[in-house]
């Protein structure tokens, strides 16, 4: 597999320095599988005001960050082991 | 169980040899336990343009990805140990 | 407990030869325990037609089949201990 | 504690001796959380048939079942080990 | 930090006795997080009736009683070990 | 990466003394992400008195948080061992 094909993990890697950057990376995947899903740029960034005026909807995305951030952390023994 | 019979999981493994991989598996396994509860095409791809425009639904597919991911991510020790 | 009375898990086990079938095992856990709460065959099978055509429902069912399947894979130690 | 106060966890143990069993106590967890969030009895009743005839909501019932059953499962070690 | 700024986990601990105890917990720390977001008590109140009339709500309520009690289980070693 | 950056994870660490701080850094992480999503305050805080008036998004909001605290009461050790 080489880099161009890496299109759902940034760096193929789940490992961070730090939890910011874990949190970080949780943010990038939560985009780049919505991405995925639907290639299409224009279809896909148009229901993007709808996503910043919803509260439901970002809470919706808060809270799937949170699941993708679980998975970071327990890969990286949550930065104190 | 032959390979014919093999159609929620492709390989009929969870093993892959990177997070990149992992996640594209995460897709491939979100789409393939939609097909087998909705087994008929036609119908099950009248909604594919709801999916594509509704970011409520894009969201609920991205968390989906998520929690099998972190099934995935498990099953390969995050690809660090 | 006889088998008259295994109604919510087939086999009374979680345990399964592979990744495929444990996937199989979570659909069947998520039908069967609707069954368990709505027991009326006819009132449960009315709704079938919204399942079939809402995407909504379609993810919903996929997303419940998707936590089910990471109880069962942590209980086949994934599959490849 | 006397038993007379224990009302959300039958018997006081997550420990059950199958899955079967197991899966009937994540399905009273459900229901015994209910019953304590909402006490009065008719209250809890009159939404009744929205249950029985909802999809969306015999899903998330569903749903909070297999959080529920994950829990048990781990406490009893998936009951193979 | 004093004891009057413990507002958020009674007893600052997520030990239990017993599973019961540890249901009982779950939902404190459930209502305690929604003081917590909407500290007007007037405005926090209102909805009350929503909840006690919803079965959608009831159901929600439930489950993330059900992910927090995942967690004080697993912190309390499932009451078995 | 220096202070100034770090603007998802409060001193950059899942570490916390109590788990009354453990929940109040869950609640702080549920927070931040959204002001990641949207960084532009107008527009984040107009959806605020949503918020504090639906009885449906205090329970979503309470959710995301548990999940945040599930991972940082793992990173803690459940502050028992």
């Amino acid at each position: 597999m080489n880099s161009d094909q890496v299109k759902l993990v940034p760096g193929n890697s789940l490992i961070t320095k730090t939890p910011e950057e874990g949190r970080q990376l949780a943010i990038k995947l939560a985009r780049l599988v919505i991405k995925a899903i639907q290639p299409d740029a224009a279809t896909r960034e148009r229901p993007r005001p709808v996503y910043a005026d919803d509260p439901a909807m970002l809470v919706a995305i808060g809270h799937t960050v949170a699941v993708k951030f679980a998975t970071i952390a327990a890969a990286n023994r949550y930065w104190n082991a």
